[in-house]
């Protein structure tokens, strides 16, 4: 099955997060690739302690946009679809998170359809979990749950920043 | 601050409980109560294991509605607000998770302006997350954050029935 998790407010990763977290309560073998993300938020230090959940991240420090790709940005992103293929295609796991890949399709870092066609040699039991903004459309055509999250009102807006613990 | 998960979308208890692994990765002291569950959910099981990250429900087996409510429902509502107003000002937790809180407000087995009242005794400092569906505007107003998940596809409709380990 096919969920994404989608839309300006938060909760996305965090919904992926609480999902691994259920599934692995249950027996399940739970992969969570982060993508974009330099492996320093405190989620990970409480999965890398959680036997069954398995943890790889492919990014680099700050934040990128479409002005400022270089070619190490594109090496991340083929080299993080390998990866995940691969984790997909061994049967190893029963649910894979590829947190913040929508954003590396928004970047055209890697081809929506090249992420299809991988989703579609899956078998169904699988769970694929996707997470980030501005999902595409033909991701959300081929999808089995899809989830907006919806910003009604940030604390960012007044002025917050971000905190350790709650937003990294 | 406080936070609201609320709408008719996937995500929201999950995005509480990615929350809360968050935050015990970084160090905090998570108590999630769950209202209305009976406990056997996936997601306590690995809860249970995780130090920092404390536990309680109340509930019973099967889901109640507006006619199907008791004496019992209503004891267990009280039971459930004085325990989570104990929590709240043991100032023991950094992050208290009220899961599925906007349900039992709804049902109006508490009262939305007692659960308002007892907030506003709490320092800033400490993360109050609230979820369920048909959040109260009254908490809407004085939240610092609410996101809405938005169901915009969901397999329910296919008759895919709930899963262990993916919706509980």
């Amino acid at each position: 099955m096919l969920q994404i998790y989608t839309g300006n407010g938060k909760g996305k990763t965090t919904a992926a997060l609480g999902l691994g977290l259920r599934a692995v309560g249950a027996g399940k073998r739970v992969l969570l690739i982060q993508f974009l993300k330099d492996g320093q938020s405190s989620e990970v230090k409480a999965i890398k302690k959680i036997p069954g959940f398995d943890y790889r991240n492919f990014g680099k420090k700050g934040f990128i946009n479409k002005n400022n790709l270089t070619k190490k940005d594109f090496d991340l992103a083929e080299q993080s679809f390998n990866f995940a293929q691969k984790a997909l295609k061994s049967r190893k796991y029963d649910c894979i998170i590829l947190d913040e890949i929508n954003i590396v399709l928004g970047l055209e870092l890697l081809k929506t359809d090249d992420l299809i066609k991988l989703i579609k040699t899956i078998p169904p039991k699988t769970e694929i979990i996707l997470t980030g903004r501005n999902a595409p459309k033909k991701l959300i055509q081929i999808a089995d749950l899809v989830t907006e999250m919806k910003e009604i009102k940030h604390y960012f807006k007044k002025g917050v920043k971000a905190r350790k613990g709650i937003e990294y």
